[in-house]
This record gives C-alpha cells, structure tokens and sequence, in this order.
C-alpha cells in the first residue's frame, strides 16, 4: 500500500496526471522547529531540469504544509503536504496509447488494477516520489537536532564507471555530492559519468547506474529482530524506489567471497570507552542490529524504460509493432535519486529509532537486573 | 518485530537455549490438505547434520501441529506449530563467553535489550529460521495446490565460484538441486564448491555465497505501490534471513550497465493470446507489479561468523585479547539457506497474492466501466 | 494514530487552526464511478449551521478531489481530498487560554505532546471528522454498488427522550432521518428533542444523546477472529469518534439481563434457501462474524464540553477560577453525528469485505474437500 | 486477525479440539522477572469447575513457557506460552451435529471458512481466552513492576442485581473480588447473585450480567488521536471477549442525560502540584487520552447461547427441529470473565504506553521550545 512505517508513517498520494501529489506524515515528534523551506531544499534536489544530465521538463514543485504546525513548530498531530501538478492538461491520445510501454509499468498496472490512468502506469510515475523526498526531509531534520544523525548519499556508478568510494564514507558532505550535476563526489569519474550520460541521451537511450548512502551517528540498538532487522526494512526501503533492481549494504555481494577470518569485524575500544569495531564490512549492522557504526549500502537502479529511439514491441492485443516514446525523459535517473535515496533512508532510521525509544524507556523503568551473571547483562549506561 | 505478512501472517518464537522454536501461521486458507510431513520435507532440508559440508550437530527438528487443523485439513484459524530443542542444557560458563563474537550479534543483542541470552546473539542465531521454513512450505503448499506456483532455490555461487545459472531458471527442479549436497545444480561447479567449502572448514574458517532463486507460474498483478512493491516486499524478506547482506532481483546490479534499448524487456502475444515479454530482465517485476514471467532474484550470504581460528578483538569491557569460538560450526551457510530462501518468497507471494485477490474480487463486482478510452481498460479476462 | 483499516485504509489530516482538512483514501476498488457530488452530499450533513440546532458557524466545507481518479472513475490508486480552514485568522490571544477547557482536551493534549495547537484540542476538534465522512461516502457509494448494502443512522434519544426504534430498523431510510433537523425519525420524538436542546442552549448549556444505526444486507462472514471481530473493530470505531462514551450491539446491556433461553436467535430457513434468524437480539453477528441479518448498534455522545456558561475551575498552573467558554457551539451533537456515525460503519464493513473476500477467493481455488464428514463442510454456493 | 497490539503484540492460537492453546508475546521489555507463576495464577482465575457457578468440566490448564526467558528474566525476545487440551478425544458424532447451535458460532464460521472444527464455533471457544489471559499477565506484571498500575475487574451485575459501584473504584482490590464465588465485592448483591445464577442453571437455562473495570495509576498522555483513542482501543479490546454486547467508560449511556454544566469535570490543583479533576464522569479520558484520573469502564456479556434445555430451531439445511446441548456449561460466564477483561485492559494500557514512551522520549532529545507562547507549551516536568 501507499503507506511506510510503524511509529513515523508516511501516506503518500497522487500521480503525474491528477490535481497534486503529496503525503501525510503522521508520528512527527511535537516540538520540532519546521518550515517549508527545510523541505524545499531536498524537493529541488528531486526537480527535474537541474542540468542538461535530466529532463528539461521545469516543474516548480512549491510544498504547501497544510497542518500538523502552528508558528512554524510541530504539534506531534499529522503534518500534511501537497506539491500542485502544475501542466495538467487532459492527455491527447496518440498512437503509442496503443502499446504498454516495455518494462515500464503500463502492462502491469492494467494487469492489476483493470483500469489505468490514460498517461500509463500511474504510481510508478517519479513525481510519485516527491511525497517521500518531503516526508524525509522533516525526518532528517529531526534526527539530525537530536541525535546529529548525518544522512548523504552520492552517485557511485554509471554504466560500469566507478571508483572506490568507501574511504570517502566517513567525510563526505551534501556540499561535495552537489558540487557536480551527477552528484559523483568524485570529479574525474563525474567527467566520465557525464560523457556517458550525454552520450546515451543523443543517442536517443537511457544508461543506469548505482546510488551509495551512508548514515552516520546512528546509535546502537535500532532494528527489530527478526523480521524487521535494520537492513532488512531498509531493502524495503530502497527496493520500493521506482527502477530499483539492487540492493547491499556493507561488503554485500562482494563480501560473499572473502572469508570469515578476513570479514569478520574485531571489536576495540573507542576513545570514549564504548567498543567499536576496526573494520567495517558488517556496514553498521550486526545481527540486525546496528551497532553503533557507520551505516553505508548501494542501490542499483536500471537505465529508464521510457527512450525515444524505436524499439520493436507489440500492443496491448498482441498485434506486433513499434513504440517510439513520445515527450523528454531522463537518460540517467540517479542523479536525481540521490535525495530519494536519502529520504527513504532517513525514514527508516526515524521509524526504528521510534520504536527502539519506546522499549529503551520501557525497560529503564524496572529495577536492576541482579540474578543474571554479568556477561549477560549490559552495564548501566544510555546508547539512544 | 517477530511478525511477517498483512493476510498471511507468521509470528516466530524461539531462540537456541529455550524449550522449543517454532511459529504462528494465521491467515491460511482453510479446506488446504496438510500434514506434519508436509512441513517436514523442508525442515529436513534446512537441518544441520546433512553432510559433511554443514555442521555435524545432529538436530532432529520434529515438527509437531498444535492447532488449525482437523482431520488433516485447513479450518482457516491459527496453525500453531514447536520444534523442540533437544539438546538444552544449561550454558557453562567459560571465557569466551567476556568476548562479544565479532561480526557476530551478541554485542548488538546487548546493546538493544541492556540484557543478552547467556548462548549469545539470541533471535539471530539459525534456529530461528525453523519457524519460517515450517510456515513457507505450508504457503508453498496451498500456492502450488491452486495456482500451480512453483518456488525453486538452488545455491549459485561459493566465494567466486559460479556459473551462469540463468538458462535453469526455467526448468530447474528440487530434485536436480537436492543432487548435490551443496544443493548447486551444476555438477561440476558444485564440486569446486565442495573443495573451496572443506578448504575453509579444514583452515578452521568460513566462505560465503550467494543463493538464486526462481519462482514460476505466479499470476500477473501482485504487488502493492508504492511502498510495498513484489521487489520491495521479497527484498525485505530475503534480508531478514540471517547472514544476508545484498539482493538482486533480474538483471540486478549487472543491469544497471546496460542501456535501455538492449534492457527493456519487448513485448510478445505468448501462445495463450496473453502479452508476455521477449527478454525478460525486469525479473518477473515490472513498476513493482508481477507481469506473469519467472521472477528471479539472487540473494548473498556472508561468511560464516563463528569460526574456530582464534581473533584478535576485545572483551565487552574494552579489554584487548583473542578470541576463539568452541563448537561446531558450518564453514558455510548457502546449502542449508535454499529452504529459508524457499520459505521467504512463498510468504512474499502468499500475502500479496491474498491481498490482490481482495482488490480483484471489490472490482469484479462493479459494473463493466463505460465511460473511459478503451486503451484505460482491461478486456474482461481474469488473470488471478 | 490517524490511519483506519487494513486494505481500506483512511489516513486523515488537520484541525482547525490549520490550512486544511482532508484525508487520504488508500485501496479503494479501482473502476468504481466517483465525484465530489458523491461526497459533498454528507459532507452537508455534518457541516454546522444547518439548523438553530446546530452552531451557527458557516462552513462551506467543498470537497476538493486532489488524485486517484480519471474522468470520474477510480483508478485503484489512493485518492487524497481537502476541505479548505475558510476562517483560518491567527488566534487571538485571552484570558480564558489559560484554563484547559474541563472535559475537553486541551489538557490532555498538552500532557501527551508537550505543545498544543493555540485553538486547543487540536485532532479532537470535530473539523478531523471531516476526512472520515468524506471517506465514508466513498466506502458506502462501493457497497451500495456492488452488494446493495445500506447504512442508516439516526438520532435515538436525546437527554432521556427515546423512542423503541427497533421496529423501524429494516424500513428507515436517509430521507426520513432527514425530515427532521433533530434527524429522528419519529416525528413526534423528534419535536420533544427539539424543546430540549433549544432549552439547553437557552441555558448556556449542552445535552446528549444517542445514536443508532442500522446496516442492511451485509453478507455473512465478515469479521476476522478472534481479535478482530465485526463488533470489536466496530466498537473501536464508533469510540474514536469524539464526544462518544459508549456502544452496544443487537440487544446490548439491556440483553444481558434476559435469559439464554429467549434471548437465543432461533434458525429457520428464509425464501432464498439459506438459513436466517427468527429473532435478532445478536445484532447481525455471532461469535464475531457476520450472519447475514441486519447489524444495528447505538453510540451514546456526551453533553459537549463546550458551554458558555461560567464554570467554577483551575487554570494550567492550578489557580483556581471561573471559565465561560467564548463562540457559539453546538448545545447537542447527535444530528450533526448521523453521518458521521454512518461513515464509520462504513468504513469498518468495507475493510472486512476485503479481508473476507481475498479469504473466500483463496479457499475457493482449492480442490473440494471430500475427507471431512458433511456437518464439517459447507455445500458449495457462494456468499460473498 | 488472531494479532492484538502494535509494539506489544500477542498472537494467540488454538481452540478446543486441538492439541494445545496459546499465544506468543512479542515486545515485552526485557529484563522483567517473570515466572510461569505469575501467569498461572490469573489462568486459574479464569479456569472452569472453580465453583457450583461454574462449568464443571476440570480443566487443569497449567501454562508451559517456551521462550524469551532465560533464568527467570525476560530477553527482550517473544515469549511464546503454551496450555495443553487435556481432553482431547475424538469428536463422536451425534445427531446434534445437524443443528448450528442457535446465537452460537457454529453457522458464522462455516459461512466464513466454509468449513469448521467438529467441535463446533472453533475460536468462538472459552478455551481461546487462555492466551489472552497469560498475555495480560505479563503486561499486567510489567505495568505494576514500573508505574504501580494497578487493574481490577469484578462483577457489577447478573441479570438486574446491581449496586452503584462507583464509590468503590478507589479502593476495591483483587482479595476483595475473590472473597466471594462471584467475584462480586458487594456481598449482600453477591449473594442475590448466586441465587439468580443457580435458578438459571436448575432451568437448564443461563443469564447474562456485566463487569466493571478500574485500572489505576496510569499516567497521563496514553492514547493516540485520532483513530485509536485510549477508548476506542479499549472497546475493541473488549468486544473481541466473546459473548461481550455492549461497553461504556466513564458516566456511559447515562451520561448522555446529564448537561454538560454538571458532566463536566471541573480541574483542582493536586496535592503533588500537578491538575486533577474534582469528578471523573469522563472516566479518565479526555480527547482520547488519559487525563491521569482512574480508568472505569464496564462491559455487557450477554447470557450464554449454549443451554441444555430443548430450543426450537433448525437444521443446517433448514429443517425444522429441537436442539437440547449436550455436557456441562456455564449458566452465567460474568464471574470467570473477571480476569479476561483485565487481561485485555492490561494489553491495551501496554502498548499505549510503549507507543507514548515513544513519542516523548523522542520529543525529550529536541531543544525546548522558546517562539511559543506559554499557553502553547507544558512546563517541562515528566508524566511518562
């Protein structure tokens, strides 16, 4: 459903044809200082027709905040917001109407629903994204006032161009991701991205591509064993961001082949007495459980569906043909994923970090444990 | 928490120290024939002891059905089902219980409760798993009785030893993948795989993997947008199975370098008149909705934690030393993780499938509609 | 928090001081003809100043339909609508915010989120019921269209001013609740109610009421053991309405004083072949579950909290003092609650219509059973 | 669903015909000493054959913990729990089988399932409460372990014996409800009571009566606007108790006669310096959330629909009979429902409260609020 979360919930509605998009955040801590301009920021990071690297459609795409705030504080009551669609003039049919448009979701939304909206496949549309961009902004926001939680996610691959981007982990800044259009925070390979970009885009293709995240100040103790451990809700997370095929966090596929005596990560002790680990292939999450580290993963999105050169298909009844799309689309989507990523990730550490609040507090509430021996027990202190 | 599925639920108890392990299933549908050997057959699979690549403990793992069904038949209301733990004696203190196993969650189960099982990282350790593996091969079984649905996991790579698999995917059978005890279905690779497996457990280490898994004959129009698209719900799941660390669904991360025009998956009339699709490297999937090809999707175990070599790491209080794990332990995972990775996607596929059914059986009473272009409607035909 | 249901599932935003109102409607049936219209008429109903019974406040109160729908039919996607704050001028600071309202929720805001809204209760104001009825609307234009189910509420009593009502539960329809401002049914009741309230209101006072409400034609098996009955997630709906303290189904307290033996619904066979009840004291359900015979409850609202009479009391700070509530209020809510008990019942036999239908739709791809004894097994027909 | 609870959430299974009945526990704060006896005891309070009131069926129904405990103290990890079905002959069939036993559950649940136990109303049963119950004792152990919550149930009327309870709430304990076989605390009215119950059972009939609840010492803020008000989650949980009809907290369907000059609850300064109120017709709840004031609530079960006297009724096909039940039940279920109404008053009080821990702790990590108006903003002080 349009609906992600257990304490922090996010409702999301609208698709590119109707009156607005938006969503309802219900769950927002009371307190939190909050404009529309803490959101703003991350919506423009979404927009299409930053650069020639995306779509030259201009959609201003204003949040209006319709409740849940009075004097620019939150009242702890469902926040509300919407974006207008501004171009919403009644689609013209065409011949391409015709065809589902190949791996795009046209067929399957006719599969499920029996009925489609006339401009194809309805929630997959991207601007169905901007309800989560907002919600995690105002999520950012607060763990960032009361934890100093720090979430940045940065283009790591187009095509097979990369580089080795974990020493940037610990350091990277929002500022050094928008440095560049493709929002690699490293400039030669961004060079090359760009080349390759501009190259699909001419030659009327699409190219994908990988979107690496970390989080960083994430305290210890968040995720719920066993179902809903921290990664696990976190491929939920990414995996439900339109043309996402892929998902790893720390060493992920590559750590399968390196052995337990390598990947294992050793604990030490930190300069503030609490242990820590010398490695990091566990990606800040151990048993499900995040361990107080560094939080990093990689999503992989495919190249567009939706490309302007001819391709050989069939129609809606069998009758073979062909579909050349019609209007601008993105070469290359993760540029401008990098704030959905974001948002998303910012939504499940704030969801998980709800929940482990409530049996944290819950459990500091009863008497010192003094029957168990000791290595079972954790010494007073406070990690969340 | 402990609880997976909206229709189709299932809630696990149990950890490695207790009485007994074992699961909820609420939700199933009643008038399924079902016995306790039914469940068996994959308990089997997924126990230790079945070879000399997996642990020798020997695990009996009985299933015994509490409730939920009369004369061998479904009655709709919750199956109960234990597994008793056999082997539960009281855990003798020794040295190694002042380390916190590295890369391991027993440091993390602390952190999160302020209070740990003496055995260690508690609903993280692979008894858990029975539960879910009793609950799959009920789904499994009711989704092959009225669907003929068809869920087939075979193990497709041991550190970097694999093989292309993907020209299987259409015809691989349990029998072909039970073979071979590390449940690879290619038999020369799966001997390669011996060898590196026996290496790491004679180095007193472990080896990870990755496991693949296809699942046929599911009706088109599964999945729920936005959040809980097929991809994002199976990424979940896969990711909560202990030891997971990366999912990919189709053509994966390899996808995200190929360009649109050769990605996009063409559409063809299959024989049945209904669209098919030509290539298909959307994996079954397509705006998060099933489109009625094989999904497909490859999932990767880390290495083994728990290895016998002794580690440099510290003790809970900080203090250096070295560490190394008694018992007996699997030097690698993937042969035994085929049936968990069975279970997860037959209670991915169970739970949306009841949830479409709800949606498909509300619109099917609703007059034929009228008033839209025809290219907005489905043509009368029922596909679940 | 502020989502009801589980596969129809209303997500409502906003409060009084606020930009908007409305409400998030995820998982309607996709085909299904819908306009604002459909909407507006109860939202009408609920909206203040239709009467002198009501508060004399002019709420235009139009519904402004935002997504999930093309050329008036629903697409299956989530359908989000807002209702404009009119009179949305900055509170004027005074005196009486000093004192939590007694019997309101000022207090009790304030306690729970440490902020309140500056107009004071925040989501208990009566403008959050304005998301559910335009919900609700939605919810009942479903039913009626696809199983001619009908949902009528009425005023039964205000003050001790009632009527037995029970004869009129399989006839009454909307317009003659309508007839009258009072929306009684029983005209000569409903003059009587009339003296009362303009009595109260002369007093600077308020009184309450009840309301009952029938529900024909729902079929039989809805309602999901064992926590989630029909009357349990009845029950829970009708109590989240605000003003409401109490709830009772079919013969309800007054039931609990009769004896088994005549208080027992006696089975016969009706016209149609299937079986029927000869009485009608369990109000439509048993054991939880739908029988297919009329379900008819009463809801019993509180004399508003609201008077503008002085009221001896204490300020946030415990200063004792005297309030006299400033605006005009409504001196009785149970006409304006009508629609907005009707919205509720809607709501709670749509989501257990979903839920009920993907269970039959599952069990009835099933084989036949042939190994249980006849009294097991229902003969096939179908009821959903 | 057989799920009750968000953070603290009880699964239940089992019926009478199976093997054993149950529940799993997930979210209980680790670090609680809990034993089997703390469960047994209130399992005893509900078992049958405890008096001549009672059913004499003799039901040992000892409760066998499976896990999330290790030493006597909870993990943190779900606890499942166990109660063996004694008794657990083979149905032997018998011409009463033909009948659906009128206002029992024996038609509902073929309707819904299309097939039941042989036993009959499968969960409908008694025998489903005892997981609730067990469950209730551990929240009920926590709430009195970290806030001093104290929930008391007793029987406030059978048939029209009443008294007017209400100067009892303050004080009443769970010693004083046991003093007498019908859990009434008003010995003269519990003696009438008895009377009224043993003529019912001597008519081969049975009667009906209500139980009144006080849950004491809850803080304020518990309860979540706007769909789960502390109410309206509190009605749920009582209606989901079988053979329940109806429920009213505070001054109920009576205080819908009462103006709101005299209903309302007038706020006093409390001796800890904190606001009280001077009455509590609102019984404790405000807006949905507790006020801090005592809980009271009470609860109509209706007379038991299986009596041995003969009733005229008819056959699943519709032909006409008598029907007289076989074997022992109860006349009058009131006094063993004692326990099963705090059992689920202690689950909902338990997870509002985790879910309030929530929300405050998180909203304790902002900076406090310095561009609001006093009015707007608590002092700052912890309730929770």
């Amino acid at each position: 459903m349009s609906t992600f979360g257990h304490l922090f919930r996010v409702t999301t509605f609208g698709e590119s044809h109707c009156a607005s998009v938006g969503a309802i955040i219900d769950g927002c801590p009371p307190g939190l200082t909050l404009s529309a301009d803490d959101i703003q920021a991350q919506l423009d990071r979404r927009r299409p027709g930053q650069s020639n690297l995306t779509t030259p459609r201009n959609e201003k795409d204003r949040v209006h905040l319709q409740s849940g705030l009075e004097l620019g504080v939150t009242l702890g009551t469902p926040i509300a917001l919407m974006v207008k669609n501004e171009d919403q003039r009644p689609h013209d049919y065409s011949e391409t109407d015709s065809y589902p448009r190949p791996s795009h979701a046209d067929y399957t939304y006719l599969e499920k629903y029996g009925v489609k909206a006339s401009s194809g496949g309805g929630r997959s549309s991207a601007r169905e994204t901007i309800g989560r961009v907002a919600a995690g902004a105002i999520a950012e926001k607060y763990l960032k006032a009361a934890y100093g939680i720090e979430v940045i996610a940065f283009v790591s691959s187009v095509d097979a161009l990369s580089e080795d981007f974990r020493k940037l982990l610990s350091t990277v800044t929002r500022e050094q991701v928008d440095q560049h259009a493709t929002r690699c925070p490293h400039l030669d390979t961004a060079e090359l991205m760009t080349k390759r970009i501009i190259r699909a885009k001419e030659a009327s293709d699409s190219i994908g591509g990988t979107v690496t995240c970390v989080i960083r100040n994430v305290p210890s103790g968040l995720g719920e064993p066993c179902f809903d451990k921290f990664e696990a809700t976190l491929a939920h997370a990414m995996l439900s961001i339109p043309a996402t095929k892929a998902f790893e966090i720390g060493s992920g596929f590559r750590g399968t082949e390196v052995p337990g005596s390598k990947h294992n990560d050793a604990f030490v002790r930190r300069e503030d007495g609490r242990l820590g680990t010398k490695t990091n292939w566990s990606g800040g999450v151990q048993g499900g459980i995040t361990n107080g580290e560094d939080i990093y993963f990689r999503v992989g999105f495919k190249s567009p569906a939706t490309i302007s050169q001819a391709q050989s298909t069939a129609q809606y009844d069998g009758t073979p043909g062909s579909l050349a799309a019609r209007g601008r689309h993105d070469p290359c989507v993760v540029p401008r994923a990098v704030p959905i990523v974001e948002a998303m990730a910012s939504l499940v550490v704030m969801d998980q970090l709800l929940i482990q609040n409530a049996r944290k507090t819950a459990a500091s509430l009863l008497p010192p444990i003094t029957t168990l021996p000791p290595t079972m027990v954790m010494p007073a202190k406070s990690s969340v």
